[in-house]
């Protein structure tokens, strides 16, 4: 078992190329056990972006603080508090600052990210 | 890809024996294309409870509102916003609202409850 709150935990710079303004906390992974899959919330400062790519794994997002777009290949939608956002793997997507305040979201994924 | 508000999603109440004042609404599946696990938040009323048991699989829980317990077969330990909460599979747990607010959590399970 585990608890902590997420102020607790390191926020690490994403250094990934296309990140703009953004830092994770990983929350809950396989360091800690959990067998499938991983808890980490991204903070995207204003005028900040995550890289637009896509992966093999999905996306499954809560939106905590802030108003955002989620911008895909063929849309881009706006992003607010209270929302839950599936991307399927392999399709390419990015989450954009729309506001003054941070963008705060968890975002979990499977542990085999392949 | 699946965007929607948890506000707009049906909160049915959980039936389950021992369940007090609690609802889920299920936010992303395997009825979506999630191939791997699921997101659901829940919300237990003032002095509310949700059932105290065990199962094989994981909680991955993230605290959006209010305060409460989390009781445990040897402890018990208190919840606040912000907090990541990892229950591992085969724990006895319970979800007991301790404020005069509404207790509201994201709860993510493996699609295989196994």
């Amino acid at each position: 078992m585990k608890i902590i709150n997420f102020k607790n935990m390191e926020a690490r710079e994403v250094k990934e190329a296309g990140a703009v303004g953004v830092t994770i906390r990983w929350l809950i992974s396989a360091n800690d056990g959990a067998p499938n899959f991983a808890m980490r919330i991204f903070e995207v400062e204003p005028d900040g972006c995550t890289p637009y790519h896509q992966h093999k794994w999905e996306h499954e997002a809560f939106i905590l603080e802030g108003k955002g777009n989620l911008v895909l290949e063929d849309k881009t939608v706006p992003l607010n508090k209270g929302d839950a956002v599936y991307v399927p793997g392999e399709e390419n997507h990015q989450f954009k600052n729309a506001s003054t305040e941070n963008l705060v979201f968890l975002c979990m994924v499977p542990n085999k990210m392949i």
